[in-house]
């Protein structure tokens, strides 16, 4: 359990999103002992697909990447279909990638890391709607459950859950 | 993980439960390799409070408690509020209990095993609403995250969902 007790994880969030693929990440790295921050383009509550509610700690502008050990991008269209628009939240990505630190994504959620402009030439998933976007901005395209390349850990939708938690705590470890 | 792998749980739900008090503890349980299966007073597609489809395998009545390690209950004022009042329910909360497997509840789920006649004298928590009814059953009542007796274990609300999990396992293991 110690293994990612110190580690702290922010979570980027909008309206839409996905309920399992934000919650079940957040509340299993908690039970694990880690620390975990939720960001969206502006602080305040937002409602998942279904209008669960989650606080946003933080808008992306207010992260600090040097604080932070990695980030989890939950699905569900709406969600990173308004995050990919927003530069603090691409510039975010892109600094966390270019520390080595952890970027894990699933279902739409690579539309977040393409508009980061840092996925070409990695390998990855994600929900079947998005593949050739993924593919177009130079991914290495696999259909599993889930795929590490490096920093990178992605998931194709909510069935994954397991495999990419299991992924994701080990690549804290 | 090979600690329970080989276990076999169900899970109740009806109409309006609790999304995480379900979601997270069943995609844990698979993450740690069990067997879930989902019942309801009838089969179906069931929605939780916030309408996150959930579909139920077994109506109560056709499940086996010989093939199961336990049950969970999950919370959502509406779900154990119908479950409570289906005799197929109660009675197999009664006979998991009576065989010693665990019965995991949390939040409002208490009103289940309080129907199933076997709380009394047991020590258990729930969420505050239900107190009262948890003391009238006979509880020797806390206020804790989460309250193991024998093979009863129980949790006040979502933010609890850590612990009980962690107890879970444990239990389970």
């Amino acid at each position: 359990m110690a293994g990612i007790s110190e580690k702290r994880i922010a979570f980027l969030v909008e309206e839409g999103y996905e309920d399992l693929e934000c919650w079940y990440p957040k509340i299993r790295l908690e039970e694990e002992g880690a620390e975990t921050v939720v960001a969206s383009s502006s602080a305040g509550v937002k409602k998942s697909k279904h209008g669960y509610p989650i606080e946003a700690n933080y808008s992306a502008m207010e992260l600090d990447v040097d604080s932070l050990d990695g980030v989890v991008i939950p699905g569900g269209t709406g969600s990173p279909d308004k995050l990919r628009r927003d530069e603090a939240v691409t510039d975010f990505v892109a600094e966390i990638d270019s520390q080595n630190k952890m970027v894990a994504m699933i279902c739409h959620a690579g539309w977040v890391p393409i508009s980061a402009g840092i996925l070409e030439g990695r390998t990855a998933t994600s929900y079947e709607a998005i593949e050739d976007d993924m593919v177009n901005a130079g991914v290495n395209y696999k259909d599993k459950s889930v795929v590490v390349d490096a920093n990178l850990v992605s998931s194709r939708h909510p069935g994954d859950l397991p495999d990419f938690l299991k992924a994701i705590i080990e690549k804290l470890s």
